[in-house]
């Protein structure tokens, strides 16, 4: 991408070492205005449900299912059994699964956020910067749900533009504020659409996504596939996460929020996502709530 | 237990088929006043953090960690790597592991709540009945913070009761509602303590939670090692969970909480349960919030 | 199985906490005629090759392939690698993978073999007796290939008798001797017949083994499903395995072994499993070599 | 290493894509040979026991144990069980674990053996070329234990000659021939001597290997830990493996070997390796016998 001049990023906007990149934004105001939001205490899941399949099923279960994002193994727990238990696996980055991205995720020239060589922060048990204990305490701000399928799913190879997400924001009435949880819908199953051309944000959704200074992305969509802009590839991941510190939520599905918003009749919320504390990895399961 | 009569019981009271036992207590009603706790927005973690380990750490790391609740390997992503990503292996039902319990953890007289065979309901890949599918949602209501560790932490061995649970709530200047959570403090870190006698609860104190129709429990502390009353070992799962179909966050950590709850001059918050959302197992781990 | 009378047994013939069972069969004498089987140094492997998976595949590999036996993830060894290295996560008792039964593989009456209670055995980590700790030095013996499917597979649902045992080896011109490994060849292949009636061996075939005095057994057949005879299910494993005390090579593959035994004009040879030390399981993977 | 002249190399030797590398050597006449060698059948292991760990022992379990190579989970089978299975996790190269080494498992300038490139070979599921796939019949040859333990183990941080290697075997009056395993015996426990300097092979050893067309190389020393001569690091995995194609069994025990061979008053006998049939891996679990 050097041929891109003029990335948008956030290196050194809260110092050599930081860790919260766009987290930062959330301030004591804007936490406040969050919790205005919650009134009736309805929550509504972000998530998709994390299928688990049998662990190489073994001779005593019904095996053939698909590779899935997370595995399930029931374990031995007396031969009159005292309670159940059970060993899971998974890989957090999976298409299948709702996951919260740390900023150790995406290397760009040999580096990540804020600009720190990957070789001092990766080691074969976790990372030493930028993982998942910066969610510690969860993320709590104002959610907006910017939804581009209010008339359908996006067109396949859709390349969405910041004029796409101004146009939504204006349509619902509400105007996007610094610290904001921007959930996206287009429409996507990602995992179930992996022969065609999956839409995608560009460059310039990105650059807009930094003018209002959103703190938090989560969508059904993220980074088209193929790339939407082959001069561009990938910007959701290697601008707004690597260079922007913004921390992603990605194979979201807001699918039931906007049933939701439409019978709320907003399009804004409390936003709380709270996953484990699983503090040394590059990504986290997470269930996300908007919280009417 | 059968030489105890009239164990408190939830069986049949939402259903023969039922799966959210307690959780039933929060309704609408409770939720909006729950909403009505979130002023400022602050957030604390009741959950411990949780570390990992290697994955039998191979040539490459240095090797020898304990075994402990969840492993992870870090992925070959590219001879030059194009990101990060993880292999997490876990058991969520584990001292060190803050977690909830789903209803089929716990299996008494061969049956789990509301009466259901054991037989019927497992699976090598997972179980049909009782599993965390039911939190899909999350779990909000008003949470209550109970701190029988203001003074230094419980006496080892002690266990707990109802008298003990109710001059907590005076102390604080607190009631208990129907719907709430309740989040025990017995100032104990159970992983620590594996060669003393940890505290916990008599059934007597899980009578008083089912008078009071808490929701949903989570505690530093809940069934004692070894059993506080051999006659009723292990009330918390056998009665609480089994019996009264009361979900439970085992191996919690309020030590924060109870330092903001001073902080905040008040004893109660809005209390957000968002795990992942695997939905086969008895098990999952969890990272509580209270917001403030 | 109470009704049938006189199932053969070994249990006492070795002593009250025997761990070798037939294995005890391979005597000084065996063995010595055993290694004169070897000639030439040709090897044959027995195995099936066993497929592995990406675990969980993850956003950078191709994901979709079945759960199988085995699952590998290739670990980060650098980011510019100094070398290759893997997780591997199996299930040995898997439909596809050849593995070696231990003794504390088949429960009846709530004991295994000789006689031990399961309870008394089993733990969350592992077995205190019958395990795989006993193919530590490995099992040599000599191998006699009984092919039953010279002429085709056998028939769908068959059941294996002795009397086909004995007309196989005839045909052959082999005759088993006392601590002898059969090999048998039914022409089926185990994991691509599951919608199928796999044929397998009756109570009767076992008995023939039993007065043959087979020391191991390994075979691309075995119990049949459904069983071959409703009144007496799963013969080698509930009386070969759990009575007789004969460990199973489940899942073998001799077809390479019958057509160099048709180039040798012979089917007898050295038999040599040499599974990894791996001494706590019920199970493991194994490539059982014929050497002529 | 580039100031290093003149490194022993095989590439191209037997073609630029073969496999096989010095098993190339284990020609019909040096197998006729080794089976020559098998007289009374008697086996002994040269591998060290492989000792599980539960697998995050979870609530039911004594948890603890340190983080070793292989982790064992015993799987729930039924409410009254009808068998025993367990999941297996293993990381083959772990200096606990004895296990074979396949040509991908080094890489050099960013090549494998013969001097492809390794972004050609390596995907996340695993190798297209130099893996495990290659060891799918078994190693069968003449196995020679050179012993340099025979006084007491070798002084700490001592590199290992060819005019070592040349003594051990004038003493034991054998010599190396084309195609043989050979099997070192350096009195040390990799595994317990993590914190002293521990012997290995210097290049020297390896020209000499080479120089006598070794096959295999299986110890219980290999490269030095530190380097013994830090102008050559890892000559056994940089020289042997990545440049002569040689296959190694690292992490071997030929403790029990060494008394055998004092008893049956020789050092050659037939050596034999069948590691299960794991074909995409870059090392595999082996239990590599020595048969008299």
């Amino acid at each position: 991408m050097s041929e891109v001049a003029d990335l948008p990023t956030n290196w050194g906007r809260w110092g050599e070492h930081d860790e919260r990149g766009t987290l930062n934004l959330i301030t004591a105001e804007v936490r406040a205005q969050a919790v205005a939001e919650a009134r009736t205490g309805r929550t509504v899941s972000i998530s998709r449900p994390m299928p688990t399949s049998p662990i190489a099923a073994g001779p005593f279960a019904h095996p053939g299912a698909d590779s899935i994002g997370a595995m399930q193994a029931v374990l031995f727990t007396g031969a009159s059994p005292r309670g159940t238990a059970e060993l899971i696996m998974m890989v957090p980055h999976h298409p299948e699964v709702t996951h919260l991205d740390s900023l150790v995720h995406q290397v760009v020239d040999g580096q990540v956020y804020p600009g720190i060589a990957f070789e001092e922060v990766v080691t074969p048990a976790g990372y030493r910067h930028g993982s998942t204990a910066v969610f510690a305490d969860g993320i709590l701000t104002r959610g907006v749900l910017v939804d581009l399928a209010a008339d359908g799913p996006l067109p396949e190879g859709h390349g969405v533009t910041g004029a796409d997400l101004e146009k939504a924001c204006a349509r619902a009435g509400v105007e996007m504020r610094s610290g904001d949880a921007l959930v996206l819908r287009g429409g996507w199953n990602y995992a179930a659409s992996r022969d065609r051309r999956i839409p995608g944000l560009t460059l310039d959704a990105v650059t807009w996504m930094h003018q209002h200074d959103v703190a938090i992305y989560a969508g059904d969509i993220g980074d088209g596939r193929p790339p939407v802009d082959p001069r561009v590839p990938g910007p959701l991941h290697r601008v707004a996460l690597a260079r922007l510190g913004m921390p992603l939520i990605d194979v979201a599905d807001p699918t039931e929020l906007a049933a939701a918003c439409a019978e709320e009749g907003r399009s804004t919320f409390l936003f709380v996502a709270a996953p484990p504390r699983l503090g040394t990895a590059s990504g986290v399961p997470v269930n996300p709530l908007a919280i009417f």
